[in-house]
């Protein structure tokens, strides 16, 4: 770090010996100046110059937009130091000294004020540099293009105003492009420039010094303006205290034929191949490259044109690269066959390229296990599972709203509004997009037959994402612009009407909503991928199980490496097919079942109590004989998910869902139920009604209903249970949900450890299988009470969408409203129901986890929220020492890569290979606190 | 204690020198059994006997209803010291010796067997009786009816039967009366019994040892029938493991003219009058007394019959009164002259009574001013506060059904079925009763107009009940079994259908419905009730507010000794009158305008934004005047309620429903909004339907909307300051509701001080009232992260209301449905919405206290839920260190008692009076945990 005077040092010079940064003071310099210094230090050719700090900006701003006194001073010094070094003088002299100014902040950030450049020109300097170039041209051509420059970007006056002036002069002197206009021309074109600062009551300042402290303003002004304040919002990036000011000697790589400028890679940024990539172009400035007027030259042919530059720029490629032990974005200028480095830095690259480089690195030597598995963004995984658009094509198609990106991946095909719809389309082979104002789960059918699904509600969390994200399907969910219009069969956004058999495209990774078809890529899985993955495996210590709930499912997350099931929503059975209306005959006469059982046991006088007996026969008959059907299917269910598992455990929670998701709302459905009931519409139409509930995320729903209707848990256990017996090495955890009470769970355990008696009996010789017994956390006072739940449960399994929902008091289906504005107004960071919410959520699941293994020392401690597969989620599972963590098929790998970095990150917190030492690493992390 | 031998002692006797218990050990000895020892200590006249503990029954049932082995040799050891002592040989000889068998647990509980009388008859000990006594009729007599009771209450036979047996007997000799049958006639009776006997296959015991421990068999058997089960889960009674065995020597009443028995009290137990209050009969045996064939009478006419016995008793009165130091319940019999006491136990009294004894017996030195607190049960207060129906007229009216006891008092009244309509006929003086399947804020106006309100769905802490307590209102809510139709303008329950204008009444202090007229009595408060209180308050620590939202309110809640409101619900006022035109108005306009404002902010095209600009003017001007129109009316309120409170603290809880609460739901009601707003009807619906909510109690309420709308927090935060300008001394603490996040409170509480800094400029020079920014706690994040929230809260109160919702994930609306039977099934002891539930959101509370101290040491935390009126709730505030507990008005006398008893009971661990040494205190609790 700098060495600390009495002042604050508020700028650091750098070139050759003098300089005084280096590459980890990114936050007072900037990510370009701590790399201009750095280069400086590896002895590469870098025009001089000096930083001005990131405090500096913090000062502006405490200061009400003034500078520090010192700085003046300092600037003065660093100015001098520059002439001295360069030999020659700032704006004025025979030789003067012209400057770059940009902007430069730890984390690169468009949106600010870029560049200055030929900072120092003015009315007298352009003769010296006539004099000095030779070429009256260039030096008349850059004097236009920084007073343009200057005014439209640093006073923030019309940039149309300055095209109006030039294109005046290319008239009048009926020159078609800019390069057609001659010296005299470009003479005329800054007499008219200095009008327009005349009619605009700007000046133009002669002085360098003010153009630098001018330019200064702007930089450090331009910190907070709306973009890039909007781009640190979206891109979330935080603690920045403002920017730094690169101040630099310019160099020209537009002063003729062995002059020029480019920009390259260290490696192809797109696949990661380790080859040299990038373009140039000779006679041109910087933007030129990028800014698509001239078509630039691969790099490679650089060779032939000036064979010592490209030679030097391959040595310092590699230098680079040993160097910084990552591939690099460079910037370089060749002034009549000088190179310079303008810049270095981190490149970005796609996921594919990032696993490919990350191994190549480890492979070369440059970089160790656990740099690379740190190297990869777990969540760009997701990229690498996924059929994507092809870039371009996707590009030019027509977008019309968007919405969450709830499920990755990209998705052409026909509009359907209805489920059914989608899946009869989708049996005759049309590719299909389900397009619904929300699902429920009756849509499950046509969810998995749709080629993608968009709805114009719900978030993150909602079915619809929830359920897609398990198929590793293209989802497009709350997107709120888009109007349905089910009777019409249309739906509208973006000024545009499409109907039903229209096509459309989904990108579920970024939420985009297009018109039209879009070619697609599917996914490969490379050689580079499976390398990561085992890297992955080595050094995490959580254990990564999936969210499945058929054979399929899991069959896919096994082959993604899950170690096996962390949730089977077993209520997602009973909608397949006909089971339906076994469950729903079982719905309408449950609760006459119930109120005569009650009013039975109530009942004193003996007469009466038979007369009670008697009228609870046939409804007892019918809730018996559904109860009854749905066993061998959901045996079945259980029988195909034990085998696709190979003896992985399974757990496998009850059911949850209030009753009334089971049941139709709209009349049509109601009166297709009621026909397949021979019982009347509006007996249906009062069932859905006495079912109605105000709040049902907090009603008769989860382990409520399976002690309301003890059969229903029993029949579940058994089916688990029977065909944990028929698969040899079936590994089953039943898992009670929405306990809050240890009462509730010891109630339903009993019910589940009956039938296990009760098998035993039936199966008697035969080895009884591998059955845990353990509950969701997922109510904030199961979590609160964990010590007197354990008590009873073998495992907990947080349910971290549930416990945001009670602990914050957020429904998650209407919380979009207010919690969008939250985010954006910092109240919470992230949304909840994406990234934990560690200091709320956090804190019950870590006094869960204390009392949970006060009371049981080896109790097994997962996660199955969908914060099971966000890499933020599972860094605070792997630190409060869960045992693993489950998330849907495709993002096993995102959460075995972000298990690892959590694991090299902050040590082998977790516990999945050895519980002995909870007790431990318990009060190990609570120290940490 | 018992001495203890290596043999459990299963026996213990009682009766002059050789009795073994005392009235300690009422655990074991059951009530009666430890009272008779007592008294036989104490040297009463108690007929001599022993007591079988209730370990006996509790091995009983553990060993498969089996008697321990040592069992029967300590019975035979405690019959022959009986025989010793009373000179007489049991079931046989000369002089045999006659005993009863009673029922005996440790708490009073009827639905047990009761009573076996004169067992050791049989067809010799009745000779020997008739020679003994010289009374042959008598002797027969006896025996009839111990062969009935044995064979009816022991062995289970049909009452039935021995009725008819008697029948046949009596017709045949022409007998109108038992009576009426002589010596020949009892002992046809008695070969009628045998008969019914040997017909039912029963054997009538002729052995005394074997009617004995049939006896036991019967009265340890009835100990778990169904309803001493029910009476004991009815009531709450707990922790018991079974019942005793009390046989004792018989001593009778109907052995002539100078024999007799009675039951009194030591006191008046209907108005605790210090006057000796009971009742006689001559030749009678107990049963006569209470059973009312002949009428008894007064005690004080016994002086006259039997002076002697008289004055035994007056005696033994006060020797009982000055021993148990509480008033008694006794019974005794006179046995040709001699006066036996056969049971003392404490008197039931009604609340008047126990207030008043309380306070005499303190006068009287017998009890100290501590223990007259504990006396009196903090809920029966409700009684004295509320009116109360004629009990006699009551108990002849026709109950059509219950409910929850919502909301204490008797009402009687017309049905009427509309708020609306309840006005209208209140106001033309009409006592009515309004009757809605559940209330909403509109129907205020009509509440408070109503003599009582009827709800048939909601639980304890529905608006219904929570409204009307708050009015001091009685209240049924919840009755499920009442059908409304609103269409027909019925009702139907229990079979009958009333209908508009029928008359009805309420009990809510039980949740009785009746159909008709009740008399009822208005409510005097004693010159005891006053001395009880000012006791309460010299012991409590705790501080006691109301929850008020009106002056009022306010008023009968300081009368009843609140010590400011803990609770103002602004949202209440916005309905009043006309304005809720104004809010609704709001509403309408409220979203359009949040979304144009947004649209603008991110608008970076300054042409499109000028027109965003400019079509928000109309508008925005609607909702700036709308929230404009509410400021002076709300701040008039405000004025009222400091006036009422003379400088006492009032907590003000920021608006907090969600808004779809404030607009009507029926189409009638949208058509008349419609008309006001001068809008179409579908606007009003397809913003009531923009508003739907899937959960609306973890939706848009609360602070967010306060965050989303700062300018109704701006309105309300000035409407609040201006009034406290305009009230010398006033004394305002501003509560932002539903915080779960420290930066939700910090942008409210910004908004807040903003406004405190506008106005002091505005009044300028004028002393600026005392204002205290604080939230609630009710939302389980809040909770958890206390130690930030405290950073920007001067107060927290509990809102455990809705911490207990989201904490439990109970949505009290919807929660009946399964919270009774978990109830019933003990998963929780109580419904947690009426006691709180300390081991979850109390634990919740302790976080909360603990880590909102460490923050800020002088917090004040206070309690606002309906949890603040309940005693057992009450107690956890106090041992928690909550500074105050706020109710409703007529629970604020409750609430003082309560916290007196807490403090009593545990000490002082409140902080009201002085909060400094709040880490000692909080510390001390934390190490009792």
């Amino acid at each position: 770090m700098a060495k600390k005077t009495t002042t604050t040092k508020y700028v650091y010079f750098f070139g050759g010996k003098g300089t005084e940064g280096n590459a980890t003071m990114k936050q007072i310099l900037g990510g370009k100046g701590a790399n201009m210094a750095e280069m400086c230090k590896l002895g590469l050719p870098v025009p001089a110059g000096f930083t001005i700090t990131t405090e500096t900006c913090d000062a502006f701003y405490k200061l009400g937009k003034k500078y520090p006194k010192e700085l003046d001073g300092q600037i003065d010094a660093n100015i001098k130091k520059l002439e001295k070094l360069t030999g020659k003088t700032f704006g004025r002299g025979p030789n003067p000294l012209l400057v770059s100014v940009r902007s430069g902040a730890a984390v690169s950030m468009p949106g600010m004020m870029d560049t200055v450049l030929n900072l120092g020109l003015n009315d007298k300097t352009i003769q010296a540099m006539i004099d000095l170039t030779g070429n009256e041209r260039f030096v008349w051509d850059s004097y236009r293009r920084f007073m343009q420059m200057f005014g439209d970007v640093v006073l923030g006056m019309e940039h149309h105003d300055f095209e109006h002036a030039l294109q005046t002069v290319k008239t009048r002197r009926k020159a078609k492009l800019d390069t057609d206009l001659d010296v005299a021309g470009l003479k005329a074109v800054v007499a008219e420039y200095k009008k327009v600062y005349t009619k605009a009551r700007k000046t133009f300042p002669q002085d360098a010094r003010k153009q630098l402290i001018a330019s200064m303003d702007a930089v450090f002004g331009s910190w907070n303006n709306y973009r890039a304040v909007k781009y640190r919002q979206l891109n979330d990036i935080r603690g920045l205290i403002g920017t730094a000011v690169n101040v630099q000697a310019m160099v020209f790589g537009n002063m003729g034929a062995t002059s020029g400028t480019g920009v390259a890679f260290t490696r192809n940024p797109a696949t990661g191949e380790n080859k040299f990539y990038g373009e140039y172009l000779m006679d041109a400035q910087g933007e030129d490259v990028v800014a698509g007027i001239r078509t630039p030259h691969p790099i490679v042919n650089l060779n032939k044109v000036d064979g010592k530059s490209y030679r030097q720029l391959m040595k310092i490629r590699s230098q680079l690269e040993k160097h910084y032990r990552d591939i690099q974005d460079i910037e370089f200028t060749i002034e009549r066959g000088k190179l310079y480095m303008l810049q270095t830095r981190s490149g970005k690259r796609t996921a594919a390229a990032a696993v490919k480089i990350a191994i190549d690195m480890m492979k070369e030597k440059l970089i160790s296990e656990k740099e690379a598995v740190l190297r990869v963004d777990p969540k760009s995984l997701d990229q690498l599972l996924h059929p994507t658009f092809d870039p371009k094509a996707e590009k030019s198609a027509v977008k019309i709203s968007e919405g969450l990106p709830a499920s990755p991946g990209a998705a052409t095909g026909k509009i359907v509004f209805n489920a059914h719809e989608a899946e009869i389309q989708a049996e005759m082979g049309e590719p299909v997009i389900l397009c619904r104002i929300e699902t429920s789960p009756e849509d499950i059918g046509g969810m998995a037959a749709a080629r993608g699904i968009l709805t114009s509600r719900g978030g993150m969390t909602s079915h619809a994402a929830v359920v897609a994200r398990g198929m590793g399907k293209c989802c497009v969910a709350g997107a709120g612009d888009v109007v349905m219009n089910y009777a019409k069969k249309t739906l509208t956004a973006g000024g545009k009407t499409l109907k039903e058999g229209d096509w459309m495209s989904l990108n579920g990774s970024v939420g985009a909503i297009y018109a039209g078809k879009i070619a697609s890529v599917e996914p490969k899985l490379s050689g580079a991928f499976s390398a990561i993955m085992k890297l992955a495996d080595k050094y995490r210590t959580l254990g990564v199980r999936t969210n499945a709930d058929t054979p399929h499912d899991t069959a896919v997350a096994v082959k993604f490496g899950a170690e096996g099931i962390g949730l089977t929503r077993t209520e997602h059975m009973f909608f397949e097919g006909n089971r339906i209306v076994s469950f729903r005959r079982f719905i309408l006469v449950a609760e006459e079942v119930k109120a005569l059982q009650a009013k039975i046991a109530a009942e004193s006088d003996d007469k009466k109590k038979a007369a009670l007996v008697k009228e609870l026969k046939v409804p007892e008959k019918q809730y018996k004989q559904a109860i009854a059907e749905l066993l061998p299917l959901q045996r079945k269910d259980f029988i195909g998910i034990f085998k696709a598992l190979k003896g992985r455990p399974a757990t496998i929670r009850f059911l949850d869902p209030p009753l009334h998701e089971f049941l139709p709302h709209d009349k049509a459905g109601q009166a297709e139920m009621a026909k397949a009931m021979r019982v009347s519409p509006a007996k249906i139409a009062a069932k859905v009604e006495s079912l109605h509930e105000f709040n049902p995320m907090l009603g008769h729903r989860g382990c409520r209903l399976g002690i309301y209707y003890p059969e229903i848990t029993a029949m579940q256990a058994r089916a688990v249970i029977e065909a944990a017996y028929a698969v040899p090495g079936a590994n089953a955890e039943i898992m009670i949900p929405l306990v809050g009470h240890v009462k509730e769970l010891a109630n339903q355990k009993q019910i589940v450890l009956d039938v296990i008696e009760q098998i035993k009996k039936e199966k008697k010789g035969k080895k009884a299988p591998k059955i845990k017994i353990g509950t969701m956390i997922e109510v904030p006072r199961g979590a609160l009470t964990a010590d007197e739940v354990a008590k009873e449960a073998e495992f907990f399994s947080f349910g971290t969408n549930d416990l945001t929902q009670m602990g914050c008091g957020f429904s998650r289906d209407d919380a979009g409203k207010f919690l969008k504005p939250y985010v954006a107004m910092g109240i919470y960071e992230n949304d909840p129901f994406q990234v934990l919410d560690r200091s709320g959520i956090g804190e019950l699941v870590r006094i869960a986890v204390q009392k949970g293994r006060k009371t049981r020392p080896d109790i097994k401690l997962g996660i199955c929220g969908e914060h099971g597969g966000d890499p933020s989620s599972i860094e605070f599972c792997h630190m409060v020492g869960l045992n693993y963590v489950s998330c849907s098929p495709y993002r096993v790998p995102v959460a075995r890569l972000a298990a690892a970095q959590a694991a090299i990150t902050h040590g082998k917190t977790g516990t999945t290979k050895s519980t002995k030492n909870t007790k431990k690493k318990v009060s190990k992390k609570k120290s940490r606190k």
